[in-house]
């Protein structure tokens, strides 16, 4: 369930640009007139004030609240204002375009999303770069990453509930005898891990930790300083434990000595309309502390406004 | 150009279910009755129709021409009675459980549809068989073929006209050193040819040839019992000349010393919406006669007025 709050009646698209331009005109800038209406529109509401904005102005929304904003206020706007499979499709280019083996966004954005949105943002990906997303894996990484990347990226899983459980008594015991061997990156533990389902790897995953009495992300934790095993774990946490998983990134991302607020933007942006809620309750339960006074206690301005808006307090 | 012929005044489709019904009602089944209506039918037209059907009757229409007609024009009126989608699932996975190296089905559906109707076929598997179709092309390949058509099947190549030169020349550099060494197999050779965009991978063929003076199809014919470098040819032809490629399909199976009526059937049912008019003077061109008398010279009966119907005659 989404946690932004969008009002009773909503006005029309050309409505809410009116009151954007007005927004961006004059001497400053009001910022809170922004995020009283970008922070309280759904995906297709935005979706519309977009097209409604291009073809009254003559100009992209997004390229007049970039004149207008700035810093992690600017992203965060930005990112929220687009389409989900968009924002995706940016961020994955953004993660290749630095691309180090730290970087888990791609891991993120191919396992924390179902199938078919994954499928959207290769759609997406190629409107906005005139390339595929595997192609600029294979430009930017090398190696097992490359080996690991391309498949999961391109990878469309089956999503029902049926459960082979021959297959994941089998698929168990050729992943522990690949990681026993250190053979991380043999093709089929990589098969395994990119191409099942979400249900049969779970599956296969109980069945390892029943059958060999060690989880399989205890296993993976042989070579702490390994970011190939930090990859195939973040998949594996990806996939098991997604709530689990995006509370412990913006969890980090608060703790720092300073916030991380990329990946605060990144968390809160990509799931205020997906699963705000069970992350805040998992965030609750680690923490003694909700999510919403973390993120206020942690930031400030514009950007704490517009982080808090999303959260769903009402601006 | 679609070669069918829909009347001016399509009936509803509760009208054809009805005359359906009474082709299928009493002693014999009227063939004619049914292709009159199936044959003349758009894809949108035949799904509404199946499903009126199987609302109004409580059975799925596929079962009841099961149960009426046989043999290959049975097959025939299936297949076309499919969404295309779920016919290339279909055909896809009859190539697959009867999996041999011969079998270039496989590569027909992934390199003569577009990315996105590929992603259809991918999305169709997952709903007929509730698994992937990658699942089962790792299921029932083994060695370099599952190395080539794991790829194939999971891209979403970029379809836009743009063109890379530099990269059309290293890359044509790449395949020629990859050929030439007979490492036909080498992740970079099948990481090219199966996921670059058709623009981009037409430049680099093109560009082979003008650069090392002989076509990369010629390079591939070193070893013509080889049926990984038929399957690479067959790749490569697909991409580059799709109209050629599938003549040749349907020219073979007239000419044999028994029709292969199987891939008759798959070529005239799964073009006869897209391109049967370039197929058409693909094979006119090159055999001095036209599919549609050839195809009535070669085959007789129900399926021979199935076949023409859609060819574009009236029946």
């Amino acid at each position: 369930m989404a946690t932004i709050k969008v009002p009773a009646t909503v006005p029309s698209p050309a409505e809410d640009c009116d009151q954007l331009r007005k927004a961006f005109q004059g001497w400053g800038t009001n910022e809170c007139l922004i995020i009283s209406i970008l922070a309280h529109r759904t995906a297709a509401q935005r979706r519309a004030i977009r097209a409604t904005y291009s073809e009254t102005y003559g100009e992209e929304l997004l390229k007049s609240l970039e004149d207008e904003i700035s810093g992690d206020f600017e992203r965060a706007v930005l990112l929220w204002t687009l389409d989900p499979a968009d924002r995706d499709a940016q961020l994955a280019n953004e993660a290749l375009r630095g691309w180090n083996p730290s970087n888990r966004m791609l891991i993120e954005i191919a396992c924390t999303r179902n199938s078919g949105e994954l499928f959207e943002v290769r759609r997406a990906y190629h409107l906005r770069y005139k390339r595929s997303l595997e192609e600029d894996v294979v430009k930017h990484t090398t190696g097992d990453f490359r080996k690991l990347l391309v498949p999961l990226v391109t990878s469309y899983r089956y999503e029902g509930i049926e459960v082979n459980r021959k297959l994941a008594k089998s698929e168990a015991k050729m992943l522990h005898e690949k990681i026993t061997e250190k053979a991380y990156s043999h093709e089929e533990l990589i098969w395994i891990i990119t191409a099942r389902s979400k249900a049969q790897l779970i599956a296969t995953i109980s069945y390892y930790k029943n059958e060999y009495g060690k989880s399989i992300i205890k296993d993976l934790k042989s070579d702490r300083k390994n970011e190939f095993l930090v990859a195939l774990r973040a998949i594996v946490r990806c996939i098991c434990y997604p709530e689990k998983y995006l509370e412990k990134v913006i969890r980090l991302a608060i703790k720092g000595l300073r916030i991380d607020a990329n990946s605060i933007t990144r968390i809160v942006t990509t799931r205020a309309e997906v699963d705000p809620k069970t992350i805040e309750t998992v965030y609750y339960k680690r923490n003694s502390m909700s999510l919403k006074q973390a993120v206020k206690d942690h930031t400030s301005g514009d950007y704490k406004t517009m982080l808090i808006a999303l959260l769903g307090n009402n601006v």
